[in-house]
């Protein structure tokens, strides 16, 4: 450990002046646009940064996002308040999906193989239908499949089958999800 | 999935109005009435919206609460910095219980038996002399039993037998609660 | 129950006038100094309230520390952003050893044999080359080993070898800790 030197340590910054001013914008005047009906401006503010949106979505207010040029969400989704999307790395949400209050989804790791701790980046997917609870983690390289439900404060490290239930640190399957109103999808 | 629109989601807002009025006093006069000594002038707020007070508690600055008029505390009970009671259904706090820093009480979840994920709400109660650890998450319909202890950073979603001690995410039973100053309760 | 009265509940408040004005300052001027350069700043202020540094260390501006006096930090360290030190107790951080984002590091608990809860607390090691990974929770009495791993979300209430992998709430044992790039350490 003596010859070690944790400060010789350089992490690539992409970006970094743009990174910058995004993070006052998100923290500042995005913050102060309230509301479902003016979240029109706030995806606006988003796609000047290189946010990709198909069709309204609803990002509240509250929501922290490192990159938005890594971000795509689909159409009518909805990510809740105080979530952050740490998007060192692509997160990609599909259609109608949904992530509520306080979860954090966290495309970042470090290469424990190694002292020194090289940056690891791997996107994360959120396929359309899903639900991932509030207060839940994801994890770098993880799918979360079509129509999946992540319970709350679940810790996700491994992809989730579509049209399932995981919950738990670190999540486990709880069960199928089964739909009442309509043929099962597959 | 393609027939699905999660915009079409529409959710009863009771007491919109007040609602709102009592976030924004929350988030701002609230926060600024600081210590235990004050504690009186916090509850006088709590109590005007309709939160049911028997006996004096502290109810820490930093507390968020969705809906004063769900909520229930009792004598010399403790709801410590940052805990957020999401009482979109009852929450019920008995006498000398103590919820600790971070926590989350969480009445409400959506029925994922539909796509369209409507949302269910289910009463919390948290018995006499429980202490709910700090970051401790408690899901809805949840009772803690009386004496009950649950871990920090626990994830609750079972409800927990009185004079019992559990922890981890889903929360589990580590043991029974045993008194060494008086006659154990039963 | 009906003969106890958690009003009576006493704890020492050692240093008390000397921890609000830190208090004050930690959520005031500590935030406000900026980034990695200006760093020098915010320890010195730490050392001014007691803290130990042996050379230099990065502790971001959004770092909450109960009691620097009860602080020590070696060199090459980083606190991330967010991350709670609740130093109640000693906190002895080593070197080359990362704290990441929103970590809570928690050096109190309550005696739960006793009604009245008294105070507990017990003092926390983090090892030379250790890396706590996003939103962990350490408790009272840990000590992580000497280059070990503790994942993102875990929450961590016994020791944690040297040069093992931890992860899950309660944390497990994942793995030991391969290195590819020198001889393995022992």
């Amino acid at each position: 450990m003596n010859d070690f030197d944790l400060s010789t340590y350089k992490e690539d910054k992409p970006f970094f002046i743009k990174r910058i001013i995004w993070m006052v914008i998100n923290r500042t005047i995005f913050r102060c646009i309230p509301g479902v009906k003016l979240s029109f401006v706030r995806n606006g503010m988003l796609k000047l940064f290189g946010a990709k949106f198909k069709g309204s979505a609803l990002i509240y207010p509250s929501v922290t996002i490192f990159a938005p040029w890594n971000l795509e969400v689909g159409q009518h989704s909805c990510v809740g308040p105080r979530v952050e999307l740490y998007s060192k790395d692509k997160i990609i949400i599909g259609r109608n999906t949904i992530i509520s209050q306080g979860s954090y989804i966290c495309t970042a790791s470090h290469d424990i193989s190694k002292l020194i701790l090289p940056l690891v980046t791997k996107p994360i997917t959120i396929e359309s239908g899903a639900w991932v609870a509030a207060d839940a983690f994801i994890g770098p390289g993880v799918t979360i499949g079509e129509g999946a439900i992540v319970g709350a404060r679940s810790a996700v490290f491994k992809d989730v089958k579509p049209w399932t239930v995981v919950g738990g640190n670190p999540a486990q399957l709880i069960k199928r999800r089964v739909l009442e109103d309509l043929n099962q999808p597959k």
